[in-house]
């Protein structure tokens, strides 16, 4: 699963079916030592309910349709936890609390 | 799921006969922040009757196969959705009918 | 799917039983505005009789899987279709029969 | 598969109901030749039980379902092994004990 | 799949029961222009009984579990064949006879 934060929203009228409904959101890939953005951005589905500026972390391939979800659902990338604490090395690089 | 811009097209006469009848489109993958294209191209199925120019996102892995045009066919990138807003950290980044 | 020029072959006597009799391809994936090898090579099976020098394109993952020729085979890359035409921001790019 | 080392953990209270009470941790690459961490972070679940510190292997994509802890579970990224030797080029890189 | 060299090996006690008895070997990537390494550094589980030093490609994602070795256990890189041969742009660039 990968780290990253909730930084936007894109929206289409005109899509597959099967997604009809779904919300997407923008992602931002995140270094957990810094906790800033790398500049890399996905679209991913949400599980889970996550709102703008949250810490996430999504999973890729076939498990991401394996969510209440997407079940189904054409997804390469859902959002499957908000992140609450991130420990590294020993120190806590990340508290939502704190935010 | 990764945002692209409809940039071309890829005609082939000699291909995989579960493939006949499908086309195919070039794709360039974009920078939400700016939306200029990366130089990044693929050749992705169509779900949802793209053109030329326009904004989309598509799925890769298992799930390009889950729309009603891919079903059970080869593919690896299926466009399903055409982009008509993208916000980003609070800024309308994109706008399909402003284009 | 991913752009490509069949550049050679790869042989091997020792192998998992179910690819015996399957034609290894040695592809270098290439930059649709140049057609110039990126140095990224990798190696395919053939679904359509691609021969040396072909531009090409070929699919990853299960979908690898989902050809006549590679039917329940162990491959993660398989060539579907060799390309006639390749046309990029309105310039053909790529005509095969002007090879 | 690919080698890691346990540098932290990731704790979330808001997650996919599949994800309840599975431990995430944060790995970081390493390159064999040095052991040393190549600041690649991700988030694994763990069917073995790795602590802090320790050099281990995840394996990704579908496979990472199938362990005893992951099965039916949305994982990309799950520890497989713990390790113990490497040997890479006729040499002893890496001995557990040794730590 | 992949061209690599069988570079090392990597011992584990504790691991995932599926596998259990599997035999694990690092790879280095290698570049078939040159058949240097290319630092790129993988654990691949092995169907062919390849030895150090051998030139070998390996299949990934879900394709690693379709092999005798394999199949049901959790791979995400398998060896499928040890190379003779790898002739590129019109030359011989590899024969295992000659190494």
């Amino acid at each position: 699963m990968v780290l990253a934060r909730v930084v936007g929203t894109v929206v289409s009228s005109r899509k597959e079916p099967r997604i009809e409904g779904i919300k997407f959101l923008l992602l931002e890939k995140i270094d957990p030592e810094t906790l800033k953005g790398k500049k890399d951005y996905l679209v991913a589905m949400d599980s889970v309910g996550a709102g703008p500026g949250e810490v996430v972390f999504y999973v890729t391939g076939s498990s991401s349709r394996m969510t209440t979800v997407t079940e189904g659902k054409p997804s390469d990338a859902t959002i499957t936890a908000i992140v609450d604490n991130i420990d590294l090395k020993g120190k806590a690089v990340y508290r939502k609390e704190a935010e």
